[in-house]
């Protein structure tokens, strides 16, 4: 059974209001020949969109304010930035950061710890308009792994390095941290990111197992393994960060970060390191007429292995956006036969879809880029937040599946359309 | 310009030695439903197929005999693993270790050494059976790499860890060694996977970058940046590892394993690591008519941010699987808008697909497995080798590209077929 809300308007000021399915109507749309014009010239206004995640998982009503008031703030610095004139990829990484602050997050500041009670962080960056990527994987002692993953996406960017070397674009533990602290980022000590929530649910988590263990003692192991899967972190605290921005060069970029599931084994890597999984950005070009925009949350190994974000983000270029991302969560995610072996199949998306319109026409008075933002998840909650420059009021959201669906094998999709105006022509 | 190798058959005994294109010709192709009903058979004879490089890059004449013989050892060990009734994923895991045992290849013992002086490898497995996968990336001190991703594979099919943790499916750095310790595969003290020639060669490239940034200094930086790209290692030492195989039951598994480009940045992770990128195997299900494996080689970041194993799996579902690979590594690689930035691209691939065949017609007397394999590269040469289990000749070859044609923006491509019988039916 699939749990489904109406896909419907839900930023009146910016989009329609239609109650029905609403699919992307692009009145003309010229976006790739006008990516090719566009290169030198700034933008007529400011602006761009946003949307954020605070993670897809499980979102207790009583900390339902802090969610939304991150969401916000993340909202309000990446607009900060768009004001400024900077560009899509620069103002998702500037959402990251503010998600990464957060002690209710489970990135940056008060992520999960692991098995030996260390924080090692995943997260990366992908820029629409170049498709340069950056990741850092089991990072610790960086307070911001999305700043060492924007750092190796600006480096490669640069070109090859001394005597003909490739620049990385994905680094690991150590290595990662001291690339860091040799390009400028300062180092954080491990226990200042630890908050007194982490470290009591580390506890708390060490003895579940403690007392797993014991009890599997004596026992078949592999059959209580299977057991104990209904037990286990499985849709609790998943809470993974992303940011998916346009800007008003039409410019997209997706970003993510991630603590990692709590009690990983320590080197683990999620899929918020992983390139196509965690995140993905592609302008619309010649073959894509839509620019798409995909981060995701949730069990990284189900992500992984799914590639969930470029899967979202390749059927994003069907014409209905909504019944393009169902069809994707259902049969690339829920039903892939990748993991027909899984009980529960844990995860969230937010994907941003966006084309050029040209051509005012009688029945819709617009020209501009036309912004689709969705997100959908097959955990119980997801916390989001979307917000244009244009108009600065941040829209927060927490989406729950419908009552009575099953977490991990139903979903809940939802979404707006933002129309921005002022682009560069 | 693209430089092209007659599609011919190349293992005669086993296959049409036609000298044109050839395409596939499955008699009657009921691959998916077969499956279903021989999970619980054994094969009738034993047998399968293995198909392995010793990497793309440059192969020099003076050590052609050493990379053809490695390349037959691997063979040879995937061969016994298959005729003593092992499926193609340990079949292909036993290929892996005997390419990363030789000093001659930059896997395993003889990788590349990275900034520091270290070796750090990455390496991973998928089987297509399960479409399980497993890897670790930036390993220090474990002579096989492959050994602890093949591992992660089977610990992950195992199901849930206690308390419902969900097993990593890719571990890095300190973490991946200790994992690899606790679960029986013994270190090695990193000085003993070092070899003379590895150890010179990273002096060479300390000496030449020394001089590269002292040329630099004073100058514009990033000019020279750019400038010293032609004297890199673009096409030199890429030689990672990696093998394909078919089972009698007609599952197909793939692996790679990497040293990593040398001088790298220590904590960076390339495609052997990365899940689609350095290797994938799919069998055969209702969506697709063909059993895919592949494996990829070349520049990390390339093949990263390509996902060139995926791409060149899910392009072997056309009908002639020569064009197809030629079509995958023109437009999805070399042309890709991804690398649109990058002077050359530079990469091999090794595929292998099958269907079953029931039913034998007057033109084409076989029932069994009809398995084509092939390789194409951008890189300068490529070593190959294969083997059937049937025959038990292994057939090695070091492709190169045409005269004239210039690496990193043309490309090579070979194959040939080969017909199992007395499989599962």
């Amino acid at each position: 059974m699939i749990g489904l809300t109406n896909y419907a308007g839900v930023m009146e000021s910016l989009m329609n209001s239609a109650e029905e399915k609403q699919p992307s109507s692009p009145l003309t749309n010229s976006w790739a020949k006008k990516q090719e014009s566009s290169k030198s010239q700034k933008p007529n206004g400011v602006g761009g969109f946003v949307l954020v995640h605070a993670g897809a998982g499980y979102h207790s009503e009583s900390k339902a304010k802090e969610y939304k008031h991150v969401c916000k703030r993340a909202c309000q610095r990446a607009v900060d930035q768009l004001k400024a004139g900077a560009l899509a990829v620069e103002a998702v990484a500037a959402a990251l950061v503010e998600l990464e602050d957060s002690p209710f997050t489970n990135a940056g500041m008060g992520s999960n710890l692991n098995l030996s009670g260390e924080i090692e962080c995943d997260a990366s960056i992908m820029d629409g308009k170049s498709l340069h990527f950056g990741a850092v994987g089991a990072l610790s002692g960086i307070r911001n792994p999305v700043m060492v993953a924007n750092r190796l996406l600006s480096e490669a960017q640069k070109g090859k390095l001394s005597a003909g070397r490739i620049p990385p674009c994905f680094l690991v533990g150590r290595g990662a941290h001291d690339w860091a602290v040799s390009h400028g980022i300062p180092p954080c000590p491990s226990d200042k990111m630890a908050t007194k929530f982490s470290l009591s649910a580390y506890k708390r988590n060490k003895r579940k197992m403690e007392l797993a263990e014991k009890m599997d003692t004596g026992h078949n192991q592999t059959k209580k393994r299977r057991q104990s899967s209904e037990n286990g972190n499985g849709s609790g605290c998943l809470d993974t960060v992303g940011a998916v921005v346009v800007d008003l060069e039409g410019n997209v970029a997706a970003a993510v970060s991630s603590g990692g599931l709590a009690m990983k084994h320590p080197g683990r890597v999620g899929q918020a390191a992983h390139y196509g999984c965690g995140c993905w950005a592609e302008n619309a070009c010649n073959m894509n007429s839509y620019s798409t925009a995909v981060s995701t949350s949730g069990c990284g190994e189900h992500l992984i292995r799914t590639m969930l974000a470029r899967e979202c983000s390749a059927a994003m270029q069907s014409e209905d956006a909504h019944q393009a991302l169902l069809e994707a969560m259902q049969n690339k995610f829920i039903s892939s036969p990748i993991l027909a072996s899984e009980d529960r199949v844990l995860g969230g998306v937010i994907v941003l879809r966006c084309c050029r319109c040209v051509e005012a026409q009688p029945s819709q008075n617009f020209q501009g880029i036309l912004v689709e933002f969705l997100w959908s998840h097959t955990t119980e909650s997801m916390c989001v937040g979307y917000m244009s420059a244009q108009d600065s009021k941040a829209k927060t959201h927490i989406s729950r599946l419908p009552p009575g669906t099953v977490p991990g094998q139903s979903l809940a999709i939802e979404g707006g359309v933002c129309r921005l105006t002022g682009v560069v022509e």
